[in-house]
């Protein structure tokens, strides 16, 4: 028994076109509905055959839809609701894939009033953009964080959480205000470090940007990769998950401080100590099969 | 013609023991011999017969080589090169590989009065420590910089510098102290923010460190990998490079907090413009085979 039996992904990018790819690999009966407001998506993804139909317009999209995800960033999801609400159907269930979720749960909320809203945030991505980006099994073994809002009806989160196993995901149900202080910590403070520092170091001059360039494989081209993230998509979840990013900030900062400190001082076992217990999480996260085993990412050195 | 003939390696560990595997890849008909303090990093070495000796001592390791390199933590350097200096020969060249330049140069010129020394960096390495850790390919198509002291003996440098071509690395020349500057901003600043940024999340207590492994797979992941590098040769790096370090983290700091100033007042545009600009730096890594161009760090999604 699949959990819906037509689909409508409203936003074609990296995650949208991913989810299509996913539905064909692992429940191709289900009929796929695609709508990009970028008329350029819309035609590559008619020329990749992603979806069933790709629609002009959000709400020929969603006419006959009995599950709607909306794969737009966060900023967008207000108006994107706003465009397919008239022709919501009373039975579907809508989503999303955004990475702040209080908020989103707050505009879908306001937008949809009556809808069955249950909002989710799959784990996993990569730094490319666009239709041409996404991939089948993009999904497999990573997290899919379902947040649905108090009251919600659990049915409904049973069958958006079904549908996420299906694709690969590994399922968990949380809070949207703890959701947004577990990210904060796990993806957004990362993403925020790293676009700083990429930034600190193209600004340097008495060294070049080609000299930054070249010696990277000293630890600085692992920042690079989440900093070549989508600008748009990062503007938008600092913007709606500002209270728990600029909590997690301060944190860092002072303990950053307190290793300046360490330096300023040559307090060296202070410094042993704090880089010695930071193993262990890499061992966790290896463990759980979250990353990749193999020494430097796996890089060829041949 | 070979550069050098007979080459010892004074620390055996991932960086020492990659050397080794490299001369014998590249150089087969070099005498290798190798020295560590560490008694059961000797017997490893020696079951792997990555050298054709590994003495008791350092003195004895040196006493007939025409290259020493020193693969030993930076601060462990005076201690080394103290050992050894009564065994080193008149016309050897001494080098090392540590990440500090300066520092080093001073140290060794202390330590080892009118020898010739011509210290290197190998801009390469992986999170992974130890003898068993190493590899003969960590260098290929990796920069290799040289940072003679005022005065050097042009003739040595060179020899130096084949070395390095031959093992498959890129070489360059600099002043200490430029390397010293160019170095914190491309490796010792992305450390010390990956270990306090892992610390952080460590330390939370409403969100759980299983928590944190589990959801890592948001950006959080890519920190960890250089946070699990080897404490005792970082701590050096931060003691030996400190005013280097203590002026980077000085300019990251105030990139942060502007950062952290627009998004408390909402300044989307400011965010946008800085996500934006931080994607060449990426390229320009790519495009030099600095990096794997396969999004993801080419992780396995099956």
């Amino acid at each position: 028994m699949l959990p819906f039996a037509r689909v409508t992904i409203i936003g074609l990018g990296l995650i949208g076109s991913s989810i299509a790819r996913a539905v064909r690999a692992h429940m191709p009966t289900v009929r796929l509905t695609g709508y990009d407001a970028d008329a350029d998506v819309r035609a590559t993804v008619d020329r990749l055959q992603l979806c069933d139909d790709v629609t002009e317009s959000a709400g020929a999209a969603v006419i006959d839809a009995d599950l709607v995800i909306l794969c737009v960033p966060v900023g967008a999801m207000a108006a994107a609701a706003a465009e397919l609400a008239g022709d919501l159907p009373a039975d579907a269930i809508i989503s999303d894939v955004g990475s702040s979720k209080a908020e989103v749960l707050r505009v879908l909320t306001e937008a949809l009033p009556g809808a069955t809203i249950i909002p989710a945030h799959p784990v996993a991505g990569t730094e490319r953009s666009g239709p041409e980006a996404g991939f089948a099994t993009l999904f497999h073994k990573r997290w899919c964080i379902i947040t649905p809002g108090h009251g919600a009806d659990p049915a409904a989160v049973q069958r958006v959480s079904e549908f996420w196993r299906r694709l690969g995901a590994d399922v968990e149900t949380m809070a949207p205000e703890h959701h947004d202080r577990v990210l904060a910590v796990t993806s957004h403070l990362p993403h925020l470090i790293a676009y700083t520092i990429v930034g600190t170091a193209s600004d340097l001059e008495e060294v070049t940007q080609s000299e930054v360039i070249k010696y990277s494989a000293g630890g600085f081209r692992d920042f690079t990769r989440i900093a070549a993230s989508d600008p748009t998509m990062w503007r938008d979840v600092f913007l709606t998950n500002r209270e728990a990013v600029l909590d997690m900030l301060q944190r860092f900062s002072e303990d950053l401080t307190a290793l300046q400190r360490a330096i300023r001082l040559g307090k060296g076992d202070d410094l042993f100590d704090h880089f010695t217990r930071t193993r262990a999480i890499r061992r966790g996260i290896i463990e759980q099969g979250q990353d990749d085993p193999a020494p430097d990412f796996g890089r060829s050195h041949e």
